[in-house]
């Protein structure tokens, strides 16, 4: 790698760690510049403008998401053992990728509710990108049979998101461990109701 | 009301309608002072730091909690209608008590899940008493026969706390209308899983 690539590397790397504590909106120049070793004109050499370092970031998160939550799932068998794999590093995805904090993703959605631009269209599009996987899972599971028929992908992927979201806040803000056994119990009744699995 | 006390009441309505849509890290002291009308040495009579003013913001929100989403519920019958009534009501509050943007105290979860402190520890009591109130509603519902008595307090209160947060991202991030009507579906399957309802 060329050393101009190595430090947007570098630079990405901590943007996204600070954006698992700060937010996205807590990326500020020179504090990152501090962090990674750079005066503030040589990050500026790299991002222009905190936005377009906010986006930068957005898309490492995501890239990391990806490597992390959704290529892996493929090893598994698909329908129900492949939504299941897919939940389950959901659940674990910061840790899992090496990140500090909570699922910045997730948090930068309660950070760009109000505010408008690029980084909210951009975090919007990721969400809708996953949650088609997502349907796209249940779907496949529905297919295999282990979902009932009657199951509505967009609703029974709602009800996994809001999965994600109390596992999120039982974690990472009441700090209690018996929060993965309640999203995992949840998870096993949220599958079973009304379904047969084959 | 004597003057002052007029003034504080405006600023910390002012102060939480800020929260709603900036945070309570958004709290800047003269910003808010300009909002109001007042010199930052004015808004400084009152409140002596951004801590002391985002706790007693804080303590004005949960106040209106209190009054639009729990006293309420005190009408409907007692059991599942009851519950019922605070889950609609948790739903709709911030438009419920006049605030724009989204729940500030959800929000606020995000914001201090890393962040330690005052905020953070008040905070956690708040959402620790209402899933307190919660848990009691479910179990007066088991009471009285509208809930199976094998029901979990605490699990199914972790999934209506999930179904909230999924209603949230929903309607505040994703800006989907179909989001009430998937919450609702949520909420009807929930409470009939496994159970009788009398």
């Amino acid at each position: 790698m060329a050393k101009g690539t190595r430090t947007r590397s570098r630079i990405l790397i901590a943007a996204v760690e600070t954006a698992c504590t700060n937010g996205f909106n807590g990326l500020n120049l020179q504090p990152l510049a501090d962090r990674v070793g750079l005066t503030k004109s040589g990050l500026y050499a790299h991002f222009r403008s905190k936005e377009a370092l906010q986006l930068a970031a957005l898309e490492h998160a995501a890239g990391l998401f990806q490597l992390s939550v959704v290529a892996p799932a493929k090893t598994a068998p698909a329908g129900l053992p492949r939504l299941r794999g897919v939940f389950e590093r959901w659940l674990e995805w910061p840790v899992g990728a090496g990140l500090p904090g909570h699922c910045p993703l997730f948090a930068a959605a309660v950070e760009f509710d109000v505010e408008e631009g690029p980084v909210r269209e951009r975090l919007m599009r990721l969400f809708r990108d996953f949650r088609e996987v997502l349907e796209q899972l249940v779907a496949s599971s529905v297919r295999h049979g282990h979902l009932a028929p009657g199951t509505v992908p967009r609703q029974l992927v709602h009800e996994l998101v809001a999965l994600r979201y109390a596992h999120h806040w039982g974690l990472d803000f009441m700090r209690e461990a018996a929060t993965a056994e309640r999203t995992r119990a949840a998870f096993t009744a949220l599958i079973g109701r009304g379904h047969s699995i084959g």
